[in-house]
């Protein structure tokens, strides 16, 4: 008997397979194969709905906690697709015995999170489950938005694009694994955990010819490269050096034999922005709290492949593997 | 420190209460406030949205499967809102170590109902949690639909209204139980799990004046008309004997000591309808395989006491109490 495996969940190589061959195979409809972060629908006015279920483990952290993710991450899959977040649910499975305060804590967040990114939660579900039948508390949330920007796809980008991250890297990834490990630092980690409808908005206003965004969540900045690689057939070239990641990340993966490319990120985007516009994205994210770390760190080199390269300091070439196996289970 | 008990996800009273003392304390929005099956949104044309967890143990049952539920679940909330069901999103909380085969099962499961009940299923997720850390497989759907009929709300029944139910009383929560048991009856429980809208929709285009439905799932009958009763500020009275439950599920009740009407069914509609239009939805209702066992149980007798009243056989009456306590974890 086959079973499922932790890997089939982390995001990476084996979860692209479980969707291929098993979801695809018995769901397919032109918009579910788009297989993008939200999907667009025909409705009157256009709208993008998405989904997504959050068993952060635990569900307190440095920057946020699951009520907070659960918000943030929703937005940002709207917002990555050029849609502004308008209307989410909210379906709780809570562990029977789980702390009222702390659920409290968690549905505070929630509605903190919505009204900084202007989007009502309205319509929810509750599931109480008996103890050790799951642990403590998942979320799932799903969210419809307004498409206001049109032609985003991983499918779309174009040789001579500019590849730029709107801030650290790994800096949730690393949050989560350090207060798992009961790890201290003396430089603080924290999650970016955050809505970026409104960052994304500026850069949209600007007019920029922006060809893909991503919000690199499971399987770090390294899955959305290789995703896009894979989907537009094009080869990224990537400058290792100017990645950026924060000092304790980086400390932190030295440490435990990760790379901070393969770690979630949850408020950070990745563009593909036609080489012309690339000036004024970066400006406008850097004007912005959430994008004062932006960096232009790579460009689609060609058509010829379909992979990530990744230039090292010392003018080495190697491929940016997507990650694959295990990862961290219950980041997001 | 106060708990999560199981009774605040059972449906009953404890369920309202934690929805109105903290969910609704951080996340009220006129749309939400008005706590429906399914929000109805603004947005170019009128949509309807909603959410439901599905945590069912057994996750296969005689009748369907936890694939079947969500889909079927989803569709009928949606459906009850007077809304045609067009695209739904799939989320998946999957322990590891469950089967590929029986996962491939429910999903395969999940896009024949949807053909069935004409929904593309248009976005999901998928997240593998570490053995022991949840039971087996949750799934979340949240479907969006097309209103079609407007004015359909529990805060909507008018005196004069009759009560109409679609088919017999507490067939999910039987068969479940019995699973659950191991308990074998001469005459076969099965839990009507299906997707109400084709049926549905011929009540509609009767053109009957119908002030709410809804889908009977957890707390069941007395769930439903206790909200209604409440949230119109009715009395409802309900001729015991008319209530149709299948033999085999009111043995069961007697064996094991439950009502019932507390029990969740999963392709059953109560209807609220205009006095005059009684005959109309009862024969179309008996027209459509679902709807052959309908039958006229009640009416709103006047608007003095928000309460249910049950006639028995003897003459006597008795309020039909709201289902309270644990119930069923697990039911849906």
């Amino acid at each position: 008997m086959r079973r499922v495996l932790l890997s089939h969940g982390s995001g990476g190589e084996e979860t692209q397979r479980l969707i291929k061959e098993l979801f695809l195979k018995y769901l397919s409809n032109p918009i579910l194969e788009r297989m993008e972060d939200a999907a667009i629908l025909e409705v009157g006015s256009k709208l993008a709905f998405t989904t997504d279920s959050f068993t952060v483990s635990p569900p307190f952290f440095k920057g946020g906690d699951i009520g907070k993710l659960a918000v943030a991450g929703t937005v940002n899959d709207l917002a990555v697709m050029g849609a502004r977040p308008l209307y989410m649910s909210a379906g709780f499975i809570i562990e029977e015995g789980f702390s009222l305060e702390e659920l409290e804590k968690v549905v505070k967040s929630m509605g903190e999170e919505a009204r900084r990114a202007g989007v009502y939660i309205v319509t929810g579900d509750t599931k109480v489950v008996p103890k050790g039948q799951v642990d403590k508390l998942f979320i799932n949330t799903s969210g419809i938005g307004e498409v206001v920007y049109e032609g985003l796809s991983a499918h779309n980008l174009q040789p001579g694009d500019v590849v730029i991250v709107s801030g650290t890297v790994g800096d949730h990834g690393a949050c989560i694994l350090a207060e798992r490990e009961g790890m201290e630092f003396e430089l603080p980690l924290e999650s970016d955990c955050r809505s970026l409808w409104n960052m994304i908005e500026r850069v949209l206003e600007t007019g920029a010819q922006i060809h893909a965004m991503r919000d690199a969540t499971r399987g770090g900045l390294a899955a959305v490269l290789n995703e896009w690689a894979q989907q537009s057939e094009v080869e990224i070239e990537v400058d290792e050096e100017s990645i950026p990641v924060k000092e304790a990340v980086q400390g932190l993966c030295e440490l435990l034999g990760f790379e901070p490319t393969h770690l979630a990120n949850e408020g950070m985007v990745v563009f593909a922005v036609a080489e012309k516009d690339a000036g004024k994205v970066l400006e406008t994210l850097r004007e912005h709290p959430y994008g004062k770390e932006a960096e232009l760190i790579g460009s689609v080199t060609g058509k010829e492949k379909a992979r990530v390269v990744l230039k090292t300091p010392y003018g080495v070439k190697r491929i940016m593997e997507p990650p694959s196996g295990e990862l961290l289970p219950r980041i997001c």
